[in-house]
C-alpha cells in the first residue's frame, strides 16, 4: 500500500517540502507582481509563517543559489520552482466519475496551467457516453483499455463513488495508470511501484465543523 | 496567525483524528452496503492500514461504545460518527471568486451531503453579478456586507486569485465569517478565534508530479 509518504520507498525531496514549494511560488509570483526583482529566504519566511532556516533548506532541493544580501532573484526562481514542482509539463490525466464533483473538475480550465490535462472522462453511465464538458469527451468506462492506449494517460483522478473507488484503482493500475488523484473519502490500495495522493476534501470539512464547534462551546 | 493545529488554542479532539475519521466513514458505509451488522476497530484498522489501537483511540473521541467480540454497530456507528463530524447539520457558506475553480465548485451538489450549503457566490467582475450558477445566486463582492446580513454565512470558501486571498479574508472576516476554507496556493492570515483549512490541490499535484519523475529516472 502506497499512501502519501508511507511508501517503502526513500523519495529524495521529503513530501513536507513538496508541499510548501507551491506555497513560496504563490507568494514570489505576487511580490513579482508588486514589481519586486529579488527576494530573500527571511521574506518568504516571514511571510509564509516558517522559519527563515526551512525556507532555505527546502530551496535547496531546487537549483536555484541566492546572492548575498540581496536573495534569490525573482524571475529565475520562479522558473525554476515551477519546472521543480512539475507546474510547466502537462501530463495526461483521465478523470473516472463524472458526477458532482468530477463533473465539476472537468469545468475547472485552472488545473491545465498546473500541468494537468485532463484528456478524457470515464463513467459507467451510458448515457454520458458520447457527451463532451468543457471540450473533453466523456466514455464508457468498458472504453478504457482502448482510449488508454490512444491517449497513454499517466494519471488517473478518482471520483467515483465510495464503493467503486477500489475496483476503479484496480482497474486502471492493471491498464497502465501510474499515478492516483484520489478524491474519494475512501483510502484505496495500490502497489508499491503507484503514486497516491488524497485530496481529502471531508476531511478537511470534519476539522474545520469541529474547530467552529469548539470556538462556539 | 491559525493555519490548522498551528493556532495557539488545544483543541480537544487533533487534527490527524478528525482527518482520519472520514476515512472510518466511508468504509463503515460500505460494508452497510455489503450487509454488515457490526464492525471491529481491527477490521476498520486493516482496511485504512492504521493500527487497531489508534483506531480504538481516534473512536474513544466519539460518544459510541463498541461490544466485546463483535464490534461496533454499524447502523449507530455511522449516525454518531456523520453527526460528530458535522456532515449531519447545514452550514452557510459563500464562495469567493467565480472563476474556473470557484465555478466548478458551486457545481459541486456533493458538497451539501456533507454538511456544506452554499448559499451566495461573490466576484469582482460586474458581468457575473446578478447570474445564478447550479441554483445559487452571484453577487458583485460589494454586495457582500448586505447579503452577509441576510444570509449570516458561517464559512467562506476561497478561490479568488492568489493576489486578492489576503484582501478578501480580511474583508470576509470583518463581516463576520468565522471560518475560512482556502483553495489557493497562497498563505493567508488571520486573528487567532478564526478557523482556517487548506485544501492546497497545486500542493498535492506538486508530491504527485515529483513522485511520478523519481519513479521514472
Amino acid at each position: 500500500m502506497a499512501n502519501d509518504d508511507t511508501m517503502k520507498q526513500v523519495w529524495k525531496v521529503p513530501e513536507p517540502t513538496l508541499r510548501r514549494l507551491p506555497w513560496y511560488l504563490a507568494f514570489i509570483k505576487l511580490s513579482k507582481r508588486k514589481g519586486e526583482i529579488f527576494i530573500s529566504s527571511t521574506q518568504i519566511a516571514k511571510e509564509i509563517n516558517v522559519v527563515p532556516s526551512q525556507v532555505a533548506k527546502d530551496l535547496s532541493f531546487v537549483k536555484v543559489s541566492g546572492k548575498t544580501r540581496v536573495g534569490y532573484e525573482i524571475d529565475a526562481l520562479i522558473e525554476v520552482l515551477e519546472d521543480f514542482l512539475g507546474f510547466k509539463s502537462q501530463h495526461r490525466a483521465f478523470i473516472f466519475g463524472v458526477g458532482s464533483l468530477g463533473g465539476s473538475l472537468l469545468q475547472d480550465s485552472g488545473l491545465k496551467q498546473y500541468g494537468v490535462d485532463i484528456v478524457a472522462g470515464f463513467d459507467i453511465r451510458n448515457e454520458l457516453a458520447g457527451t463532451v464538458i468543457n471540450g473533453i469527451p466523456i466514455f464508457h468506462i468498458d472504453q478504457f483499455p482502448a482510449k488508454q492506449k490512444e491517449y497513454g494517460a499517466t494519471i488517473c483522478i478518482i471520483t467515483v463513488p465510495v464503493e467503486n473507488a477500489q475496483e476503479v484503482t484496480d482497474r486502471v493500475i492493471a491498464g497502465g495508470i501510474k499515478a492516483l488523484w484520489n478524491f474519494t473519502p475512501f483510502r484505496i490500495r495500490v502497489p508499491d511501484h503507484i503514486v497516491v495522493q488524497n485530496t481529502s476534501m471531508y476531511a478537511h470539512l470534519a476539522v474545520m465543523f469541529n474547530r467552529l464547534n469548539s470556538l462556539n462551546s
